[in-house]
């Protein structure tokens, strides 16, 4: 401990109370006694004075220590460090001309200090607390509590409190109720895997933490409440993907007496006065909409990202013949012509080729059209009548590029759907802060599941079928289409919803159709059959991913930016270091036991 | 199914649109065309005409089928049957005088139906969708999708919707920014029972549900978000008492330099502007403060209901040589004098006697002050000074009543504190519609615990001792006093909070006044002491108990009325029955298998 710093001590606060925060000040308080609190940012010492730059939750305002005002003060000033708590009294004035600082709110004025208060001191931080600073992730969340004093954290944490506040706001005045729904619930089958809580009480038996509250909002409809919303923490314990957490949280509503229509133009005005209100943005209403069916032809992804044009063409007829058996035989071949990318180097084409590797494809065949000639691996098994004809449908002109990929339709629209967007970003397509919300409709009602060798609810089981595709249930599963919906902003699915089944027997069709027996869907399903068959209304409802919609506004690249103490892919909190062990007590008193004998917790 | 039932098909809503709900419409309508949907509350058949009030959340119409406008209409509405769901379409016309309702919104009209569609029907209820309706709970919270159609239990929940709404709207023009902190976090030592979640992804070791988000809020301070609030679901696995629930909201606020004032006057001012705008009831500010001492010696609890005046006395030297052998050498012996008391029977002082026993007290002495004698079982070992000693102290008059209890501070405090509410209500002392404020200040920090033989945090162990009272932690541990103060309200704690402890050092001396080393404290409380140490401003807060809060601004007495999906004392929920046994599969991948092998999980 240096001998300045043993010669402060800390005090408490008293009856000091700060007049101003550290963004407030400006000339218009010149001559004015205020009061601050806050951090040391940096100080400086120059010619005999100590200037700081005080920092809080706002911003940054300087303050003078200076024999002139305060003798005392300035002595025990030589003291303080980075990020110690200052409280200080002053007086506003006007800075030397030579140090006005343009780029700062308060540059115009410095706090000339008479009075100070050590209020606390610290450690020297791990990590310089500024948003240029660039320390490792995890060191980052080890100390969220550093980490969040970075104005670039702390400003999406503010963003996020003000995307909740507008949004319920907005469905407050639109007659929505906030119902708080139990986290105690029930396991759910038919969904993701559960969070599972033991019963003390109840021994052997175990509540399940929601992967959402629909049947909740569900059963609020069959109880009247005609307008829910909720924002609320759900659970899915799945392992991680870079942008996924174990619990995050939903705008979650549902409307009674509505369709397709009502819930849309609801949630699309909610969306767009949002991004007035909180980047000035406007977004046109009523928002685009596209086909499932649509979005996979001409994206390759059922959330495809419309600001910019490059779409995908079906070839598969043009090259049925092809000399180039791949093509020949494959299920689908689609082209991707990216208008100047000829000038790609082999270098970038093989980067691609790797990259369209993650989501199965065997290679990447491309053509370069240049004004002579096809520069192309493939070039050489192209008939004449091939080559004219993908000209031809593809519109080539000498510049361009053309990806072609043939296999699975998954596989097909999965990697030149990605390869779509990276190639976007490549050739500067994609226009900055610029925000293209747009619907999809008319998904399939459901997929097979080839592992479990049955039909399983593409959104889930409550989504009704469109009409007249209830029959199809029994007759083709595959060919009904859903009254569902995803709302999505430049690629990012961000919300998704349907009209739900408001009959006993149509939901018990549904669950048949899943594979359920009568029995079956009665033991899991029970109590929301039985609501249907008391005069459950017509309803729909949305969910809206908070946390992807944030980081879409912040223009963050990860959902960790938005999120005050997220967990690790492992799904650990690395600040606490949970999840932990426990004692042997607690886990006897919950009639559990560890399955694996090694495994001992800690007593 | 009878013959009407069968004719008449239920229908998809199609293009219909509601233009009004069901408590809008007045002879401001008359004879507009509206289109209403809702539920069939009664059918009344009379003179040829169908008659229905139709209900929705926000009230009720009566709807009316007539052969003038619709003969097809009054055919298919002998079909109709209470809680089946319709869409009507018609003109708004007035009632004939001898059917208008004064009591209803809409009683001075009716709408003649066009033509309708029914959208649902509805098996007969187990019970009468009717506030008077008397069913047993348990076969209202088994069916809570109609037990919430009820509009008192409908009410109470949008009651709720707009607390939290005028809470939100108050604390976000605070300048507070709502944080949500983790659902899945570490056990921590020092509270209530932790609800445990296993982890899949660490085997062996498990995550808490939150008892309140105290840490991270602190946290939060540290990081330097200044002002945090949060609507925030806490867990506690306690066993139930009447008033309890296994999760409970919090609306939950924290600050960065402020002092007790700081903390309270927000407070305050909030829960003022919640009344005033929601029960257009003034409160004046600032509240009432007492000491936690001087209520205790009032009113012998610590969260008194200040709405009425009756006082204990402290009569422990009045009768300390009493021929009374219980007075003489009880520790302490307290006196409730009841003005016009004497009128009490046997009877009901028998009751009273029972009643105390709740709270350990072996009996209940009294005297009734007679013009003429003073009636009571005691009144023979009282001497004549004892006597006068005790008129004067108490100012005993004709027709009073004096109970007195004899024994530990803690079983006269609490046996005469709540005998005290009793006999409020017996005797009309307590008056209606009014809300009494106050706050309790200077408990003690610590309290001694016979079982685990140590000191306890009496809050919890992150509160500031009262200045000048840190060094009482090791000297007088009993006496220290703390920074802590809660909001009472009617006799009901509605909130309370503390300033915290915001260096490392009196942290860590806190947790060695209650019994851990600093290896332990480290264990256990190490992110807490590191972010102590880098710089943690003074901050405090407080918690309000929102169920609790709408309870009692709702008028209910069960905090089960004021929640949407409440669950039993036993924490299990009648609707979905959570918690429910879970697959074998699903413990397998949790690393956990039941303790007793007799209660195997269902497959």
């Amino acid at each position: 401990m240096d001998e300045a710093r043993s010669k402060l001590e800390t005090q408490p606060l008293g009856w000091w109370v700060r007049s101003h925060g550290c963004n407030d000040l400006t000339l218009e308080h010149d001559d004015r006694e205020v009061c601050l609190m806050g951090w040391v940012q940096y100080r400086r010492d120059h010619g005999g004075l100590i200037f700081i730059d005080l920092r809080d939750r706002d911003g940054l305002t300087q303050v003078v220590f200076t024999p002139d005002v305060s003798a005392q003060a300035l002595e025990d000033a030589h003291a303080l460090r980075s990020e110690y708590v200052l409280a200080v009294k002053g007086v506003v004035r006007r800075r030397p001309e030579d140090m006005i600082n343009p780029n700062l709110y308060t540059g115009d004025i410095e706090v000339a200090v008479r009075e100070f208060k050590l209020l606390n001191r610290s450690r020297t931080p791990p990590f310089l607390i500024e948003d240029r600073a660039e320390a490792a992730e995890n060191l980052r969340l080890k100390h969220r509590y550093l980490d969040l004093r970075r104005p670039a954290v702390a400003g999406n944490l503010r963003l996020r409190s003000q995307v909740v506040h507008e949004i319920r706001n907005f469905l407050h005045s639109s007659g929505f109720t906030e119902v708080e729904t139990p986290v105690l619930t029930r396991s759910t089958p038919e969904g993701a895997r559960d969070f599972l809580v033991p019963s003390r009480l109840s021994q052997g038996h175990f509540y399940a933490l929601p992967q959402s509250p629909q049947l909740f909002k569900q059963l609020l409809m069959c109880a009247g409440m005609d307008r829910y919303y909720q924002v609320v923490k759900c659970f899915r314990d799945e392992d991680l993907r870079a942008d996924r957490q174990p619990e995050f949280t939903q705008v979650d509503m549902e409307m009674s007496f509505v369709e397709e229509e009502g819930v849309m133009s609801e949630s699309e005005n909610m969306i767009a006065r949002l991004f007035k209100e909180v980047l000035d943005v406007e977004l046109e209403t009523p928002f685009q909409r596209l086909d499932y069916s649509r979005a996979i032809a001409d994206y390759g992804l059922d959330r495809p990202d419309v600001r910019f044009d490059l779409t995908l063409k079906d070839v598969t007829d043009v090259v049925r013949g092809s000399g180039f058996n791949l093509f020949a035989r494959a299920e689908l071949v689609k082209a991707l012509r990216v208008p100047g990318g000829a000038e790609l180097s082999r270098r970038e084409i093989d980067e691609y080729t790797d990259f369209v590797g993650i989501y199965g494809a065997k290679g990447l065949a491309w053509i370069k059209i240049k004004e002579d000639e096809w520069q192309s691996p493939i070039a050489k098994f192209l008939s004449r009548e091939e080559c004219s004809g993908l000209t031809e449908a593809l519109g080539l002109e000498a510049g361009d590029i053309v990806f072609f990929q043939a296999a699975s339709p998954e596989v097909v629209n999965n990697s030149l759907g990605y390869l779509r967007l990276k190639l976007g970003e490549r050739f500067g397509l994609i226009p900055r802060d610029t925000f293209a919300p747009i619907w999809i409709m008319d998904f399939p009602l459901l997929e097979w599941d080839g592992e479990e060798k049955r039909w399983m609810a593409r959104h889930h089981p409550f989504t009704s079928p469109k009409d007249g595709h209830m029959d199809l249930l029994e007759k083709e599963p595959g060919q009904a289409l859903a009254r569902a919906y995803d709302m999505v902003i430049n690629g990012q699915e961000v919300g998704g919803g349907s009209i739900r089944l408001h009959t006993r027997e149509d939901q018990e069709r549904m669950f048949k159709a899943l594979g359920m027996d009568l029995e079956e869907s009665r033991n899991k399903f029970g109590f929301l059959l039985q609501a249907l068959d008391y005069g459950a209304p017509p309803h729909g409802g949305i969910a809206f991913g908070l946390d992807r919609l944030v980081m879409l506004m912040a223009g963050c690249s990860s959902i960790r930016d938005v999120i005050a103490f997220p967990k690790t892919q492992k799904a650990s909190c690395l600040m606490t270091e949970a999840p932990a062990a426990v004692s042997n007590r607690q886990l006897r008193e919950l009639g559990i036991r560890l399955r694996e004998a090694e495994k001992k917790p800690e007593e």
